[in-house]
């Protein structure tokens, strides 16, 4: 509650527009306005176009669903991440609009208000096994008003590859590496560009990978600064922090 | 090397003002110069006011000495991180320019080109024993050409004095939270506001925070999105990551 | 055996109404009852209305069905947790009676000596995957005879939820908290209240959070004071803790 | 602020004392109070007794007395942990009253309000190398307003000196358990007892109890519920958990 | 090949009843009688009643059969640790004799030879779901010629139950202690009889036991010395140590 | 691009038989190649009859049967490890050629020009369940132009086994161990020969061997030098090692 | 207390020649002692010979003087572990039979009623710098009256000096040995002898060691079984055990 | 023994010029010769001119003196790894010979007799802080009769310099990596040559590097195959191994 609005309720009340109680109400109310932001935070603010996230795993498809109806109504987009096409088929019921990205086991219900679309993400990943991760960061990035360059299959076993792309990634704002095993294409890459990287340790891997404790430590200790780590598998963790830094910079810049 | 730059030589190569050999030595060194990005990108780049940094452990004064000598005369800033004071008067001996930031225990060279200032990041700690972390990210950044606003002390032990800082974060591009012990400010501040946030784990803590280990689990699976983490006490990390997303935001905005 | 009754067990045998053998075998069980507070304290008194509690894992129904049918004469609580809905088909035939919680995945046979329900205990958790948990933790105290509120999806990314639940909090004599992933609830929670917390890890989330471990490396390195940590995913040992706590205060207060 | 507060400040508008500028200052100072309830608990409210805590290592001496001058005025009491003699020496130069524990290494400076002290907290020690934790947990009860009864040396190697101590554990309402190695003490004590037990895990052993974690791991995986456990060598964690049980105990029953 | 029999070969040689050929030949292969003791050592001697041991995982039943075929004509007796009802039933096909122990998942074909049995060992469980490896660890000792007392369920959760069986434990010459989650059993048995106790730490338990790490770790602290570990659920090399130390006290003392 | 590719180029080019357009795309092209060795070191160069190696797990049998029709064309060998007979189905559909390795469960396609075959590889397993990881290797190896001695079941629980194959391994110029549990074997080993030992840790065994963790630490911990171990099952990765260093030795004394 | 100790008390109660107190007293002290075997088995029964052992670290020398002192009555043996010269000159003033072990770094006052000395015991150790560890064995084992081979430095890097040992070793009835790194030569011992082993891992390496870890799981996961281990470091707990092993033998067989 | 030799002995026996009693003990002898080699093995033939190698750390300068002492009168090299100037002083004294690496902390005494050096050898370091470690196992190589090309700093983060250097590298027959932090240097390079590369791991960095652990599973888990890892910090051990591959080459190509 900014004083201004203060201002205005209390000239209410003095005027006798407002009771007692009525001021009360309205200033509790408010209040929680204004410590309740977090409601706003959490879903993410419409006017930002920033979807409603689901984590898909240990719901019930029923629980997604309720939490999909629930969110209809205010008409901007939802994402629900690591989940099935049986739970798809379940949402699909509720809303024709769903769309079901099978490489990366998500549901996309996009915004009808969803129009501007920033480019400058560019999402690098190191091998075939990293696709599905990849796919996650890239949608979660285009649900957020996003347009992302995919390039797959870069890994440094065949670094020419990681080269050739370059000239692509250096025209990106921000670049999300997913990569497993040892993750040496983040601090590689870091090395040769200079805008932040997202980095996304993949479980990837076997034997003493640790179920990506390998590639996290990999890229928490990147020999080259302007790495930015998330969790293990954490696809859609960097395409939002990536669209974060990426709106900042198109929205500044207006 | 650019397709231009090789059209010029093969020009001057058909005019005979260069030899067969004086172009195979320009394309190798041309070629260096297009693979050796690194080079630039290692120092990282003069015009970007980025500074030479030298990471101080397990070097001798010597050493160091070494270093900076070899930088200074590239007149571009330089930056010693976690070093000591007596290391700090030997660097003094051979730059009358040295300053000694005790906090954070770096040594800092200011370019003398570096003029522009942006604003735009902010410097979070959660207690007084993670300010040396929190100002060794600080100077990175200033050092980068940011300024930045410090705010410590503010854990959730006592989250009124984090919801009284709220304002000024809310006006900065980038935030740098770092915190020890279970780090959980920086999941309570991404749900709060909506620019990315650099999370530095410290190893401020006993017992089973495990030489910061708490805090750096702690913030990778932070439940609010937008959270990038960076190595356990990697103040220099944070700062250079911010310094590059706030880069972007002011220079893209240009 | 208290000294008073062993001083009527030698009146008696003085006055020749127990012989020597009946003194032998009254002080040999009684010394068991001096020693074998264990099997009180393991059970758990009667009087206390403290359930016989069976961890329901890597036990065959039959197993199962059998603990309980033993314990069916003693008329006093009993609770099955972590436990399917086979078994409980298995239980219902021999005691009708038999209550499933599905969520918790709990068998129930309430005490019908159980009447007095004490206030005090909330059980409040951050996401909807970690509802099971926390039912554990509630039914757990409520077969105790505890009264128990339950405030759900209250995690620090929306933490204004949580704000709206601290009046009712502030009325609980010791709060259980839920918490997977980073599980910074429990020390905001703890910076805001005055009771005790327990605090139960769960192993949601994935990736770094490495089965919980992120979760109970959180809350024992909480940076307030007052969290009180058990086991990870631990409903019932949090229940049960909370319930001796909640009990000494209402037991005392007579 | 209370809706009774609020109504009274808006009567006082209502009849012209008030001012809409002081109405909305009040409102706001009394939000940030309402808010603000984080500076009541972080310090502790000085109605309950509750010590203002100085986390001691990673402090400069100078820095410790800071913030004890600054707490001075307030006259509750004060506790520095983990602290050294010389620390002590500067702390004593600005208040005579400073008294130095040896064997908790802490500073303590008594509350002259301090008057109610509760019976009801005993700290068991398993081992001589574990008296340093327990009398840190012991005192930091005793300055919450809290009179202990400390039992060392009663490890399991030798469990009739626990079986001794039963009595008077018995007598307690909360029991601090401080033991490193195996801890197996914890859960002996959890069969044992009815109350609610403490666990301090203590980095006291070597080789495979790797700093603290066997002892960690066997409170946390107690076979017997009701052990609430905090972090490794964290004495005053636990005794301020007790205080605060042992509190709502006295408090509840008045 | 000792002296004694090298001596018996010169002669026949010398006596014209061995060729150079046959003597070399005869060297060698007593020679790898020699050195190839660790084919006795492996399989076990004969003399000594060991079984032969074949670890279950990982082996196709036919891999099973297969060396237990090859072990038929040896007449000594036959052991198969954690295996299935299915093997048990191909193993049946090619042995009579063979013998199912479900509790502990192993294919018994006891020797012909086996005449002897040796008292002294007794094997302690904590709880329920321990019962499988404290069988598996009986029957290894039951199967290398020794009775087994078995005392289950006497966690320390309950600890007059282990004052109960104290008589019986004390009359053994080595005590198997089986147990999972934190294992206290161990230590507080260690610190109550004079023999060696051979421990083994079950996976069973949840959350921060890490799959047996929190036994694990707590026997090898164990506060009491006279504890010998072996690997997690290895309730085999249990069974075969406490038989070696058993077997070397009756042998010895003929 | 050799220098004297250049040199050819640019007679061409002033011989007027190149356009500066074709000299640009040569050069770019043939840069390429100067980077692009990776291609062919990721592939593996088809002259030294390395194969290309397909990682089965966490693809599709389409996605792989898609990799190896891409390879059919250049005629050069084939491996796919730890894949499926349903996968070698689907691949033995579009090459005739396709061989199953059930043992290693892997998919060869041989080369028709692979025709060298070089001696002095063996590969030696610890227990039969470390069979499979054993085949891997050394049909990798053999893939790769060489021949493999096979020598199984030499743990050093029966040391004189191994003893036995030491002429064997003698004669060998690199040996592959593959070990599980505490794979001592890797240093006893390396104690008796002089050529180079490459250690494979397998995950064979339970409890405290962690996954393989106990046969890693195991080998990159031995006593004795000259262990080079890759990661823990990896037994592609020993066969391609041991081949590279057999090649070498071969190829050099041509 | 037993019924026979019992049916005396009450005769002299029901003879008037004990009261009701005097028996009250009397069950309630036997009680103690039927309880109270604990001080008789933690100090270690004089009859057995059996040391007090004082764990030097975390001990000032004043708490170690102290508990020496309140020994020196009970006339048997003391023995101080892993202490230093400084606490042995301390020691010595108060008893002038102490003796320094210097490489074991153990104060020793020895019994003079000590006169059995059963042999039976070997302690083999891997490397020199496992020798301290080898020698608090050794004279732990000693201490408590048994002779003690010593072999050092047959680690399997050099296997030969291992088989060397072997007579000796089959002549033990128990062997203790002491390795670092891999601690292979636990495993290869126990493939070669039939008698118990008892391993101790030391923490003797660096890198992947990680403190004795390596050595520790490696003797825990033995492919021979028979391998009894104690924890990192813990020359005294192997001493300890081989003696219990040991003396059950030799007293058996009288 | 070779049969051969046993045949001359019998000859002997049969014509007289041996006794019975000659012939058991020279097959005896010689048994311990054909068991023996490991002398020859440990020590390292003096004919390869491998040294003997004495590991630093834990032994007090008196004990390496013995040791190089009892080494002079065989002639061949010696070295000391990790150890101080002061041990080389007095190692001086009793060799006039010996050098001081200061920079990788060894000690060496050249063989007279170590005349041939093999080229093939290069050690790349990844940053100065590596310098150390890869000096160690520079002069490893050295001192067992190799060439080695020392590249220094040339991480990841600069991959300019990699490439640079890769003319040198692909000359080498083997190349050592030494990398600290991510130590991505091994997988880039192990994709851009064909040799086989002895990886280093280093506890070079801070934080979540874990003392090293961060590189071994970097280097454990190269996407690239071709890369045989040794211990954290082991420069000694892959100088060895190196030395073993390259003297392979050369030996076996004569």
């Amino acid at each position: 509650m900014k004083p201004r609005d203060l201002r205005d309720i209390l000239s209410a009340f003095n005027a006798g527009r407002m009771t007692s109680d009525d001021v009360i109400r309205e200033i509790e109310s408010s209040l929680y306005e204004d410590i309740g932001f977090a409601k706003v935070d959490h879903h993410r603010p419409i006017r930002t176009g920033y979807p409603e996230v689901i984590f898909g795993p240990g719901k019930t498809s029923e629980q997604v669903v309720g939490i999909v109806e629930s969110m209809l109504d205010r008409s901007h987009p939802v994402l629900v991440t690591k989940t099935t096409f049986e739970t798809f088929k379940c949402v699909q019921e509720v809303s024709g609009d769903a769309e079901f990205n099978e490489l990366a086991g998500a549901i996309i219900i996009r915004s009808e208000l969803e129009t501007i679309s920033r480019s400058g993400i560019s999402v690098v990943s190191a091998g075939t096994a990293d696709l599905n991760i990849a796919e996650e960061a890239a949608i979660t990035a285009e649900v957020m008003g996003n347009e992302v360059v995919r390039i797959n299959d870069v890994g440094v076993a065949g670094i020419h590859r990681l080269f050739d792309a370059l000239p692509i990634l250096r025209d990106s704002n921000v670049i999300i590496v997913v990569a497993g095993m040892e993750a040496a294409i983040a601090s590689v890459l870091a090395g040769l560009v200079s805008m932040p990287i997202v980095a996304v340790p993949t479980s990837v891997g076997y034997g003493s990978n640790f179920e990506g404790l390998s590639a996290l430590l990999g890229m928490l200790n990147s020999c080259a600064p302007g790495v930015a780590t998330v969790n293990i598998d954490n696809g859609f963790g960097a395409g939002y922090l990536a669209a974060q830094i990426n709106q900042g910079l198109t929205v500044k810049s207006e």
